[in-house]
């Protein structure tokens, strides 16, 4: 949901400050469709950026859990214009299975004159053609725990129950401190509000490297939600966050725990192969004018390191639990080469 | 001289390109005083920023050749206002030497009109006001060479002349793609700009790594003016240049030659006692508003490391030849403790 649900709001001192907005489509897709949305194979499509943390969340799920064929994937232009999110890189400029060019078509179709933003992640009612939600904090719970039905067989349990409270916890302080604390940094207009964003980020991922000398994920022995929310802020850390959002006492890659951490997840199936380095950097980088007026791109850093020895299963774990890995990528979803290390 | 010799220009093609201007005031204080400008100690005053490579190599030449009682030293605040360099650190925003708030008043002084920029390193005459030089390549050169007579006992031969030959081929690679680089990179307008610059930057770290591996300094055993003009570049990379002008393959503190060199130097008398970290960030992060439109100036990178030991005395070489290193810092130079990691 970058660019989308965020908002620079007037503070009690005066001052302005970055605040991230609350989804404004609320509704659930559940099992028993109480929100009139029932869980349904072909009937919704998932449409995702992947620059954007927020969608990659629901991207990694959907590829944890098998959910490839029961709902399609949408990928937007990394680079949005003055109408957001657009379907550019496909065909004709339109996504071939909504007809749309851009996603605010969606939005437009379930409200009419919605005054927000436009954001990803997104599901849409194909038959419709209208938005169904884009609360990017329940969708990935949603897949895990309400279309259990339609996951694949070895599928993990990503939010399990008598871990929850725990995982809630973790996740918790992560949004506020890592997931969100970037963008409170990067996006600061005052000196002071950035040094307290930053702080917060840097001191949050003490606290996690810390937590994760000893284990191998963040909750229980297996991965949970709680590591995919990480994870994608994790991965665009190096290539964006540190120098673009000036989150930059260290990088990633000199922290041995946390680089070691996110470099398992990566070369976990379902996590690196949804990440496309090209479109994360590009999207930030061109985007955000005011912090980059020039739109220049970095080279670096050097992503050849993604893919070395991590170590990690020397701490034990069961990446899926009593599930398996999912399968290869579905070929029309390959990241192509480019935006790979 | 950060922003003072510097200029866009319009190349063949039509696209603005980053140039650096050649200094304009060439005289030269030699021995012979050849040019009007007779070496003599009193009567010259060096203005420097902390913040300018090109002008820390005066000031870290002038403290291993024991120049500080012979010319004194003046200090501008890091950030120009549109007069440029400034002297707002000192007490009425006056330096107490030559009584002028702004240095353009010395080269005022000396040419009437000149249209050109203000840039530090600068060698002021002291009883007439007037510029002598802004020339940043001759100046360490001739405090090396024409100042022999006013050297301490024990000062090292910063230009040996056996070895002139292969230092000025060294300086000149390093020049074009390492200190010119950076900037070459950080002030890019185009794409394609920015890409050949920055890779020219890696490359030639590459090569200076390579070359580093099995000696301590760049050109013979000992420290040359070589040494001084590639630290003044490296002492600023993960600093500025690696965020701020996107020379971000990797940061210095991952090339384990190219760290331990900058450290070995960082923490010879003369070298890291020069350096303000606090000038230098707050410099190009607040006066590059076309790059960090905010001005917002980062909390990193961790700075302790500059101080952790770096083995390379297990190359041998003699950091100062037949001579010895310098006496302590003058106290009242002095660089506070916030400056310092």
């Amino acid at each position: 949901m970058t660019d989308g649900n965020s908002e620079y709001s007037n503070s009690a001192y005066g001052k302005k400050q970055f605040k991230r907005s609350r989804s404004h489509f609320a509704d659930r897709i559940t099992a028993d469709g109480r929100d009139g949305w029932p869980v349904e194979a072909g009937r919704y499509r998932l449409v995702a950026s992947r620059a954007c943390p927020w969608a990659s969340r629901a991207v990694i799920s959907r590829r944890l859990l098998g959910l490839e064929d029961a709902m399609s994937l949408a990928i937007a232009d990394p680079i949005q214009d003055d109408r957001s999110w657009r379907f550019t890189l496909d065909p004709d400029g339109r996504d071939p299975v909504l007809g749309i060019r851009y996603l605010s078509e969606a939005y437009d179709a379930r409200e009419t004159g919605y005054p927000g933003g436009v954001s990803v992640p997104a599901v849409v009612d194909v038959p419709s053609g209208r938005l169904v939600t884009n609360d990017y904090q329940q969708i990935t719970l949603d897949l895990a725990t309400e279309w259990t039905s339609l996951h694949r067989s070895g599928a993990p349990d990503l939010y399990p129950e008598r871990l929850r409270d725990e995982i809630d916890d973790v996740m918790r302080l992560v949004y506020k401190d890592v997931n969100n604390g970037v963008y409170r940094a990067g996006f600061a207009h005052q000196q002071k509000e950035y040094e307290e964003a930053c702080t917060d980020v840097f001191r949050r991922l003490e606290w996690l490297s810390e937590r994760l000398a000893g284990q191998r994920y963040l909750v229980g022995d297996t991965i949970t939600e709680a590591d995919i929310r990480l994870f994608t802020t994790l991965v665009r850390f190096d290539a964006v966050y540190h120098g673009h959002f000036k989150c930059n006492r260290w990088k990633l890659a000199e922290d041995p725990v946390l680089w070691a951490y996110a470099r398992d997840l990566f070369q976990t199936p379902g996590f690196g192969d949804t990440v496309d380095f090209d479109h994360i950097k590009r999207h930030y980088y061109q985007v955000h004018t005011g912090i980059n007026p020039t739109g220049i791109v970095p080279l670096g850093p050097d992503l050849a390191g993604w893919l070395t020895p991590h170590g990690r299963e020397d701490l034990g774990g069961r990446p899926f639990g009593d599930g398996t890995p999912p399968g290869p990528v579905p070929a029309a979803e390959h990241v192509p080469v480019e935006g790979r290390p």
